[in-house]
């Protein structure tokens, strides 16, 4: 699974940007793409990857038409988050039945072409919320959960999960 | 189900505030507390019930120490978000069975108290993400998925999902 963050930057952007690659990285995407970006999203990434494991990728600077034009081009069904779109819940199993997909994520303006050349428009809900939470769910709904499991392999620390308190440990 | 982001204000960070609130919203909470706004987050929340529907709380001011005692006395289960936590997919069977929750979400700083206090400690992942993913996906496995469906009742303005463009009916 990729993920295309649409638009160009805007003022106060950087932490939605942020959290919308580290989610993409911590539930199982491979890749995102980013339009254009303000500050050091790329290398604040690396420094994740090289602490906590993976080799999730952020590539900057491809056309978004171009990025859609590959992901059909190589199979990929793209999928675009809107909350115009048909729900989730009603188009989940066909989503499961992709082999790879290429989610779209919304900026500030999202061109028409966008919508007529998405395989589907999806909404997770039809109210108004955050770009990073339907993101979130779609992740982890077209994979059932299972992206919870993931191991990261190689990684400086690891996290022993507890039911009180803090544990790290390096491995 | 209600939720406490933890935390003083800092610099930029209300537009993940404002995700916060609207996802609690979207996914069916019933009111945020926050414990200080730095923009106007409760009037642009109040906007959104008022275009969408619902009667979503925006509740500011009152100290988190008093926020979860109170939850705990009135029977609400107190949920922590945190990396550091048990896997959500391990605990969510027991948290299904609770009758009302209240979802602790992290600031900057978290105090020791609130790994304390809680009634658990949960990771969506146990890698660095973001929480207005962790609590999405909390909200929804809570919940079964079945607040997708939910309605918001009496409001302006309303959404008929398409499979392409927009289309937003006045209701």
């Amino acid at each position: 699974m990729t993920v295309l963050r649409l638009g160009q930057r805007y003022v106060r952007d950087d932490r939605t940007l942020t959290h919308l690659c580290l989610v993409s990285r911590a539930l199982g995407a491979e890749a995102i793409y980013l339009e254009e970006v303000e500050k050091d999203i790329p290398s604040t990434v690396k420094e994740v990857n090289e602490t906590w494991g993976g080799d999730f990728e952020v590539i900057v600077g491809r056309p978004s038409k171009k990025v859609m034009a590959e992901a059909k081009a190589e199979g990929r069904k793209v999928v675009h988050l809107t909350m115009y779109g048909l729900p989730l819940q009603e188009k989940i199993d066909e989503l499961r039945l992709a082999d790879k997909i290429l989610v779209v994520v919304g900026g500030p303006k999202v061109p028409g072409y966008v919508y007529h050349s998405a395989d589907y428009n999806i909404a997770v809900t039809s109210q108004p919320h955050s770009e990073i939470a339907a993101l979130a769910i779609l992740l982890h709904e077209v994979q059932s959960g299972e992206e919870l499991k993931r191991s990261f392999g190689k990684s400086k620390l690891r996290i022993v999960p507890s039911a009180r308190g803090k544990r790290v440990v390096e491995s």
